[in-house]
């Protein structure tokens, strides 16, 4: 990307007017992207040189630790026009993990209205669809006619956030169904609205996690999914932009999780080093204490590696195979359980089924494996390393594609069970495995 | 999920008028789950006790091989309706991929309309945003009232995938901007039209890449993205639950390759253990092709082995640490490539901060094996595993990190840079690492 390029020398030389001709001819998500990978001095340099109403665009792409960035080196009127035309769920998400006094500056700058709709939002569970949906919508009446409701998108549509999906309420806010604007411009004025009215509706209560929501609109194809209360009233509507947002967001946290990493946030370029090694270091601690099992195996088995230190050689090639065919086993069984097509009660089909998987694989990997120790050593090795990856590889896709119903099971986040947690404990197993088939085979 | 149960009964005792009041009783994406997941014969006959209405709305929540499967086993009626009553796009999609004669007959059995909107998406290549672009769509001319467009709307809508997005175009149909529904509506009958158009809006070209647009909708909270031929000339839209659908997909896909898999289509407990094999066994023979390097560097030193049988104890530990490292540092290089956060560019810049990254986790992990080689073995040993550790991970860290940003710069999808592929390429570097130091330490 050139412009990219340009941009950053125009940071490098300080050329003012270069910087706004940059950022005129570029798009807000473009802007956005180099404000969050700059540092915090030129990210905030940017976004003073946007004129007022790219500044809100701009600021609506960013990410909330960006966001962050940006408010606390804004002053009162600027700050207060932003934090003003934001959304009220976006407002909430970026407060409910700021510091009190932050959140304190916000509130007092808002104006009445918005003030009470983003303290409602912040009455939810962080995570929840209550903090992610918006209260901006137009309700319509049960009993009313097209003409009517037309007439009351007209006027209450500027404020609401979606104006496409039109949830439809009894007399007691309660939720009878959704009317989509396509329908209601498409029909006859004269028409009662009840004809047109969708009451097989999924809907989301305003305390379930918002991750299942959004993957519930993903399955069902819906714009926006109506939000009630527990009595079943209307509170909101969770839009298909939020619920994007959601599910970028879990895979990545999955994608990061499985690899043993917790997620960070903020862009990937601007995230401090100490911060991603801190992200990093519990997941390898954890995994370099349950590696010394393998130590402690070898250990026991160090007899035999003395009497025969060509299975040494074979070592990092067994226990990496067998981490391979786990790891593979387990991210399948992670991913189908996040779209939804495992269950943990599949526990014993899914182990069976991959138990076959492994054993079909260690054939063909036996292949290799023996003819490589059969040129490097003798046949009796070959035959130990041959019979070893057919059941460490049995065995590794048992264990990895097991591991993750279980502990969905018992109530653990399935993407906890990363590939290099499955990895280790196969290759403690692994080993033991190995040895064994040497002391048959080779009689130790 | 209890209803899932009671199906699985329903099914295994022929009950079928309890089957249809299961039917009846559940929402379309819950039974297109039910009916992927059952075998063959079972997914045919729940897919038969539907009415009209539900097995179309069902057959569209289905994927392509699921669609597939189910079109084969029914009569010419009744698989006339079901692909007629298909959007174009999706139709296009499930023939791209079948033989030429389930193609014939799909679109022979087709009204000439659907048959011409079918062949036009057919014309673009498989992946490409072509495919995937809805064509019925309404098309507005920049010279009009906003009466006029609402006019044109209601006559032409409902036949159009979606209205919500509404194209403008010139006399020779060339690309001027969109304007919204939401704002028509909510504009007064009189306006002109252009007073609405946002003309700086973002295009894709009908030969793109499908994924790229859909991460581009996402960037830039676009309902509809409008798709453009060579000349600039409007062929269609591409939508938000298409761009959706290309996500989740690309996603599972690159957690897939992630693993040294490649992507299974379909349903994860109804695909055959089989090809569960086969798609996971190519990644597997060329990773344990590499690691015979790992057997290799160990018969180099095999010499100092027999010297000192207590290296071969940490072998497995250096080389998961290491595994790991590099595997956590390719991950979040690919995602953050993914989602657009990095680029090529970015090789140097992101290798030093990794280094970084890679010494400070390093150091802290030699602390844990110097204790656990002091424990088991002597001192020289655990300096020697201390010092490895130290620059295992480091090396880790950088080659994990630049080999999806080289491979994205040559060309090479960085989603193929898998874990298992650098964590091999790591073992045999860190054991020639490990060896080195050892002669050092030990003077062997």
């Amino acid at each position: 990307m050139p412009a990219a390029l340009e941009l950053h020398e125009l940071l490098d030389g300080n050329d003012v007017p270069g910087i706004q001709a940059w950022l005129a001819d570029n798009p807000p998500h473009v802007i956005a992207d180099e404000v969050a990978r700059a540092d915090d001095v030129r990210s905030v340099l940017l976004f003073r040189l946007l004129d007022k109403e790219s500044a809100h665009e701009v600021f609506e792409e960013l990410d909330r630790v960006d966001q962050h960035k940006i408010l606390d080196a804004l002053r009162d009127q600027t700050f207060r026009d932003i934090v003003e035309e934001m959304d009220p769920d976006d407002r909430a998400r970026l407060l409910g993990e700021a510091p009190a006094n932050f959140t304190a500056r916000v509130l007092a700058g808002l104006s009445p209205h918005e003030r009470f709709l983003t303290a409602q939002l912040l009455g939810y569970e962080q995570d929840s669809v209550g903090r992610y949906m918006t209260p901006e919508m137009v309700l319509l009446k049960e009993h009313s006619t097209v003409g009517e409701a037309l007439a009351r998108v007209r006027e209450a549509g500027a404020h609401a956030e979606t104006i496409y999906t039109l949830p439809v309420a009894d007399s007691s806010r309660r939720l009878t169904g959704i009317v989509s604007l396509r329908d209601l411009v498409l029909a006859e004025p004269g028409e009662p609205l009840a004809g047109l009215v969708d009451t097989e509706v999924v809907r989301a209560h305003a305390t379930d996690e918002v991750e299942a929501a959004a993957r519930l609109m993903q399955d069902t194809n819906l714009l926006d999914l109506p939000v009630v209360d527990s009595e079943d009233r209307v509170v909101g509507l969770l839009t298909i932009d939020d619920a994007l947002e959601v599910i970028e967001e879990a895979d990545t946290e999955d994608i990061a999780r499985q690899y043993g990493q917790s997620p960070v946030e903020g862009h990937y370029m601007s995230v401090r080093v100490v911060t991603l090694a801190r992200s990093r270091i519990v997941w390898l601690f954890l995994l370099i204490v349950a590696a010394t099992m393998t130590a402690k195996v070898l250990q026991v088995f160090e007899g035999e590696l003395e009497q025969a230190t060509q299975l040494a050689v074979f070592i990092p090639l067994l226990v990496g195979t067998g981490g391979n065919v786990g790891a593979q086993a387990a991210t399948g069984a992670v991913r189908a359980l996040a779209v939804g097509e495992l269950r943990p009660g599949d526990v014993l089909r899914l182990g069976w089924r991959e138990a076959r998987v492994g054993f079909l694989l260690g054939l063909g990997l036996a292949i290799v494996g023996s003819v490589l120790a059969t040129v490097m050593t003798d046949r009796e090795i070959a035959l130990t390393v041959a019979l070893s990856i057919i059941a460490i590889c049995a065995w590794a896709a048992v264990v990895g594609s097991a591991m993750p119903l279980l502990a969905k099971q018992v109530g653990i986040d399935p993407a906890v069970i990363s590939a290099p947690l499955v990895t280790t404990l196969v290759d403690a197993t692994g080993l033991v495995i190995y040895f064994l088939i040497a002391r048959v085979v080779l009689g130790l």
